[in-house]
């Protein structure tokens, strides 16, 4: 909180222009082959030319040895302390997809799954039923109807389902249900403080009535629920840093991130090329453009080494579209690693690099794991990459006379 | 303090195995004619197989220029804020000969001194007497009795002994009797706070009555004492990061300071191969095993810098028997640097090495502090080095959705 409060004191709205590239999940480990990581590996000429003109270093998103979820991991690459701030779960799915939240509201994210007779679940994500599917049974189970209370059950994708509760002394300090394992029963919703005791029985009641709902749906045929929260507020990337930001994510929670901290979220397609497109598009009305990458922590989590390889190809071979802009600074790197090796979010730095006229250059000739951590910004807090973003693009004045 | 929280709220239990070998004093500073640290100087072909292998950085106990005692050091190296918790000598070498501590009680390191016809000190370590001299000595001084209160006096080693007082009221805030030089009498003991004040009476009583029983004991005919201190609570290692520790170290002080922080300790004779063997007989019943090595920082103590040399290269030489167990993580590094060439503790950053399949090796070549000073860790604080080990052996879980 200090951090930001005296970044936000001298920050100053500039005309310069700030692109942060997200290469979600973007640091890996080496194939056991070659020695090499999927960056290592991937043909990057681009991200190489940056690298090599640019100031290079290793993000680290909470310090040593911790590995961030998505919230926790983008929030430090924005400059909010993720210990500071907490989003919880059902929050970020609930503003990925546009849902109203109000004040008070209480979201969780819910998933169908498939219990056997016993009551024991048998597979977490319901045979990974269609999102057309899930929208039908969301349908069906927005009709449970409780006094004195709003109960919304949204469609996300897939499985995947938000549930949001709006009524007068609602509390979210609830454990989850979801037990994130097969083989034994979704758990009692428990209260974690005397407020939430008639919450956590209202939430039992409509888990309960939820289950006969679906009986007749296998394999979705029960549902999990987790990461029960209210909206924090976060003070905006406008207050705080007096910008004017866009954010173009594809996928629902990156946006909804990207919403929380009071960017402007727009339309952008599926493909990294749209993407870019959007980049051009949006280029001349704002002054920070943040790109999120999907593509390589998914192949990090499914443990595919070469697609993660060929997603950064992909994401290099568009480069030159934001390098013609011309902006006063761009910045690439990751919100965290996932190298396909571990199959998972992982605690290892994250390659950055800085690329802008008014940047002091280091020897790093490519984009990498083993070269950005010979660069001068050495290994460092993610928390660090906005104050260098705004201070390379002139928008932080000097501090005391 | 924080900083521990939040690593302790992600530990889970895992079947991850750490081994952390602390070579005490490792560090050194360079031979004025060879220009090679100690380090440098050994043979070390295993240490530097580890550090090619594996990742390295230079550890910093207390931060820039700050220099440890061991008890901050290996503090540090365990995770907990050596200036959030503090332990008093007494308490360390009350807790290296298994002295069974009670709740309240005082101790205190002794010194039995030789002072001559003015009291005058001439001798810090009474010509450093036999520990059977020493022993005999205690025996009488546990004689001297006061009323309401009782009054342990226990040898350590050599001219060491413990001085423990138990009785209501008693307060550790008291200043050192030893003058840490000669040619001055001992200091009269001070309280540093109006709750003292008893007690400094009480203890000046007692070393008023120990002068008159060790009259006639020259060399040994006086006493100092230091490190008034009362038992801290430290959290385990246990309860903080869900470990089940051991300690292997042969030196009182450092086995009660693991001792302290809730690791098993167990016997495992003198020499680094006994060590070692000890070491492979407790690798399957714990996940987390402190080999403490001595001799390098005694060497370092006394100025000899060959002797630091051989005991480097002993240690390298049984590392084979560590890397041979296979663990998840080897990490290896001192709690703080001894250069012969100072002939004491220094503050200088201490060579780090974790060697672990997981981890992301970077171009070090060699373990030294020349090398580690280009390792991708980079020059960081020591209290890194818990979670970092941790990580590694999968025991931190995701921090946020």
């Amino acid at each position: 909180m200090d951090r930001m409060n005296q970044v936000s004191q001298l920050a100053v709205s500039s005309p310069g222009k700030i692109v942060l590239v997200v290469l979600d999940g973007l640091g890996g480990l080496p194939h056991p082959e070659t020695g090499k990581t999927e960056l290592e590996t991937a043909r990057t000429p681009h991200l190489d030319r940056l690298a090599k003109e640019g100031i290079c270093g290793m993000s680290e998103p909470l310090g040593a040895g911790l590995t961030p979820g998505s919230g926790p991991g983008h929030l430090a690459l924005f400059g909010y302390d993720p210990f500071a701030f907490t989003i919880g779960r059902g929050i970020l799915e609930a503003l990925g997809i546009d849902f109203p939240l109000e004040k008070g509201d209480i979201a969780a994210r819910g998933n169908f799954c498939t219990i056997d007779a016993k009551g024991a679940i048998t597979d977490r994500r319901a045979g990974r039923i269609s999102t057309e599917v899930c929208t039908r049974l969301c349908e069906e189970l927005s009709r449970i109807g409780f006094q004195g209370m709003k109960v919304f059950v949204a469609p996300v994708e897939g499985h995947r389902f938000l549930l949001v509760l709006r009524g007068a002394g609602l509390s979210p300090d609830l454990a989850d249900s979801d037990p994130q394992q097969v083989g034994v029963p979704p758990k009692e919703v428990v209260a974690l403080s005397r407020e939430a005791e008639a919450t956590a029985a209202v939430v039992n009641s409509w888990i309960s009535k939820a289950r006969g709902v679906l009986a007749d749906h296998h394999p979705a045929n029960m549902v999990v629920l987790r990461g029960f929260a209210r909206l924090p507020h976060l003070p905006s990337m406008g207050e705080l840093y007096k910008l004017n930001p866009v954010a173009i994510a594809t996928y629902p929670m990156y946006r909804g991130l990207a919403r929380l901290v009071g960017m402007k979220v727009v339309d952008c397609g599926r493909s990294v090329r749209e993407q870019f497109d959007t980049l051009a598009k949006y280029y001349a009305g704002h002054d920070f453009l943040f790109v999120h990458i999907k593509r390589t922590d998914t192949a990090g989590e499914d443990g595919d080494f070469k697609r993660k390889v060929e997603a950064i190809e992909e994401v290099d071979g568009a480069m030159p579209q934001v390098m013609d802009l011309k902006p006063d600074v761009i910045a690439v790197t990751g919100d965290h690693s996932t190298p396909a090796a571990m199959k998972a979010h992982s605690w290892h730095p994250v390659p950055f690099v800085l690329h802008s006229p008014l940047c002091r250059p280091d020897d790093v000739m490519e984009f990498s794991e083993r070269a950005c951590s010979k660069g001068a910004l050495g290994r460092f807090p993610a928390l660090d990459i906005m104050p260098l973003a705004l201070a390379h693009a002139q928008k932080l004045t000097k501090y005391g006379a």
